[in-house]
C-alpha cells in the first residue's frame, strides 16, 4: 500500500552524470522525470518550483556542489574553487528563506575544501551528498515515528502545502508522520489546504497520498476555520522551511492555521528535522520571499486580477513558537513550552 | 473618479423585455451584458454565478417574478398564479444560503396576490421590483455612510469576496463603506482576499475599485493573518448572505477572516442591508451550500486535484455574532454586543 517509501523523489544518476528529479511543477497531469546536468538549470528548477520543499532543497543543494565540482573544467586548484562556491552561490540565491538549501551546500563545501585533488573532491563531494540524501530519508522516517505517536489511533489531521515525499528525498516530514501512523495501523484521514497560489496541497500532497492508498479531501485554504470549528480536525501537522529561536517559517498559510487551531483548541505540530532550525537566529532576522504576480493573477491561460491592482505574493509567513504545540523532529518530539534551550538541547544530541 | 455610482448592475429592460446584468463569471476578462426572457435562464445565471452577491440576488429575485408574471400566458388566474409560485420555487431552489433571493421573490409575490387583473399583476410586479431594486441602491449609499464614520482617515481595509456593486444593484456593502469613506475625502487602501475557489475578491472586486481609483492590493486569501500580525490591516469589512440570531453566513473564508482579526485585536465589520437579517432563525436552521468539486479541481484548461482525492466546496460559513465589532446596516450601526434584541430594536425602526 505504502509506495512512495521505496521511491526516491530526487537523486543522482551515475549514468547520466546528473541530478534527477519529479517535475513538481507539472503533477498531477504529468509526471516527468528530468535530468539536471549544469548549475544554470538546476538554479531554475529551484526558482520555478520544480524542485521544492526544505529537505529536497537541502539535498538539492547537496548534489548541486557534487554536480558542480564534476563540470568544473579548471585546471588550478583555486580556479577550480572559485567555480565552485560561484556556484554554490547561484544556487543559494535562488531562494532566500529555506535554510537546508544553504546547509546542504555548506556541508558537501566543508567537506571537501582541505582537499587537493579534484578526483577526489568530486568523489569525496557526491559521498557526501548521497549521505545527506540517505540521512534526510533516515531522519524523515524517525520524524514519522516521533510523530505517530502523538495522532490518536482514528483521526482526521489537516496539513498544508505538500511536506511529503516530494518536499524530501522520500517518505516526507508532516507527511512522514502521516505514514507512519498509517503503518503503525492508526486510521487516519488527511484534509490537504489546496495551497494558493502554487497550489501544492491539491497538487501534490493529494497526489502522494492518493498513491499510497491514504484518505485525502482538498479544500480551500480557507475552509480550514469552518472545518476546526465543526469539529472535524483533530491536529494540524505541517512542515517548516526555518526554524528560528522564536519562530517557523514556513508556506504561507501557515499562521493563520496556527492562530484558527488555537482558537479551537487543536494540536498544531511542525514536523522538520534538525536541519531546518537555525538557532543562530530570530524571525527578524529572515528575509520572507515575495514571488512574481503572475503566481496570483494567472492560472493556465486565464487572468483573474484586472492589470491596475497590485498584488502581494508572500511565499512564506512567520509562526511564533508560542502557537505552536510541538515540533516534531528527528531526534524527538519537542513539547511546549519550546524554549531556546530545549531546541538546543535537543541539537546537542545529534 | 467615482464612476459605479452611475452603473447598476442589474436592471429591467422595458425594450428588450427581460432582466439585464452583467456577467460576473467572465470578469475582467471579459465585460458582458446579458439579457434574461425566461426563468430558466434566469436560474441558470444565478446557478453559475453569473449573476451573485446578497442584495443582487434579491433584486434578481424581485425581477424574475416580474418576468414570470410577463411571460405567463395563462389565461385562468388559478393556473397564472400556479405557474408564478412554480417559477417562485425554481428561482429558490437555485441558492439555499443567501436570505435575499427567497426576501425579493416574497416581496414582489406579497403585492401581486390579491390582483385578479393579469396586466395591473404585470405591471405592479414590475413596479415593486424597481422599488426593490432602487431601495436596494439607497440602502448600500446608507449603510456606506454609516460605516464610513467607523473608518479612520487613514487606513487599510482588507475585504473578502465581492460585496461590492456588483453583488448589489449598484455601489456596494462592504465596498459601499470603502466608495462613501473615499468620498467624504479618507484615504483608504483596499486589500482584496482573492475568495477562492471562483476569486471573486481578485476578479470582481479589484476590477470595481480600480474602475472608482481606489488602491487595491490583491492577495491569497491565506496571506490575511499574516499581514494582520504586521500591522498593516486596520479594519475589515466583508458583507452577509445571511445574519441569523445567531450567526453570520457570508462567502467561505469570512469564518477564518473573523478568527485572525479577533485574534489580532482588528475591528471585524460586517456590512448588510437589513433584508440580509433572518432574525426567525439560528445557525443550526440554515443549510450551508455546497458546490461542485469542478470548482476547486479545474481553473482554466488545467486540472489541479487528482482524481482520487475528494473535495469539500463550502461555498459559506459561519461567524458568530461575538466576533463581530459592528453590523453596519442602513438603519445604523448595531454596536457590540450584538444581541437580538438590538437586531429587532433597529428592524422595528424600519
Amino acid at each position: 500500500m505504502i509506495r512512495l517509501n521505496e521511491t526516491a523523489t530526487l537523486w543522482w544518476d551515475a549514468e547520466a552524470g546528473g541530478i534527477c528529479y519529479i517535475d513538481q511543477t507539472i503533477l498531477p497531469e504529468h509526471f516527468k522525470i528530468v535530468t539536471c546536468r549544469s548549475i544554470g538549470q538546476l538554479a531554475t528548477a529551484i526558482r520555478r518550483l520544480e524542485i521544492r520543499g526544505a529537505p529536497a532543497l537541502g539535498v538539492a543543494g547537496a548534489y548541486g556542489i557534487a554536480l558542480a565540482a564534476r563540470i568544473c573544467e579548471k585546471i588550478d586548484l583555486k580556479d577550480f574553487f572559485a567555480d565552485v562556491h560561484r556556484d554554490a552561490d547561484i544556487l543559494i540565491s535562488t531562494r532566500p528563506t529555506a535554510i537546508n538549501l544553504e546547509w546542504g551546500i555548506a556541508r558537501v563545501l566543508s567537506k571537501i575544501e582541505h582537499l587537493e585533488d579534484k578526483e577526489s573532491i568530486r568523489r569525496i563531494a557526491l559521498d557526501e551528498a548521497n549521505a545527506v540524501a540517505r540521512e534526510d530519508t533516515a531522519c524523515c522516517h524517525s520524524i514519522g515515528e516521533h510523530g505517530a505517536s502523538l495522532l490518536p489511533d482514528i483521526c482526521t489531521v489537516l496539513t498544508h502545502c505538500n511536506a511529503g515525499a516530494l518536499a524530501c528525498s522520500s517518505w516526507g516530514t508532516a507527511l512522514g508522520v502521516i505514514r507512519s501512523a498509517v503503518m503503525s495501523g492508526k486510521k487516519i484521514r488527511v484534509i490537504a489546504c489546496e495551497t494558493r497560489p502554487l497550489l501544492q496541497g491539491s497538487r501534490l500532497t493529494a497526489w502522494e497520498l492518493i498513491r499510497d492508498g491514504i484518505d485525502v479531501t482538498v479544500i480551500t485554504d480557507s475552509s480550514a476555520a469552518h472545518l476546526m470549528r465543526s469539529g472535524s480536525i483533530s491536529a494540524v501537522i505541517v512542515g517548516a522551511d526555518r526554524i528560528t529561536r522564536d519562530a517557523v517559517f514556513n508556506k504561507i498559510g501557515t499562521y493563520m492555521l496556527a492562530v484558527c487551531a488555537r482558537f479551537h483548541n487543536i494540536p498544531f505540530y511542525v514536523a522538520a528535522p534538525l536541519s531546518t532550525f537555525d538557532t543562530q537566529k530570530e524571525e527578524r532576522d529572515v528575509v520572507i520571499e515575495e514571488r512574481c504576480r503572475e503566481e496570483v493573477t494567472t492560472m493556465g491561460c486565464r487572468v483573474f486580477v484586472p492589470d491596475g491592482a497590485a498584488v502581494k505574493n508572500y511565499s512564506f509567513d512567520a509562526t511564533p513558537l508560542d502557537l505552536v504545540t510541538a515540533i516534531i523532529t528527528d531526534k524527538g518530539v519537542l513539547h511546549p513550552p519550546v524554549t531556546i534551550d530545549s531546541l538546543l538541547s535537543l541539537k546537542s544530541t545529534k
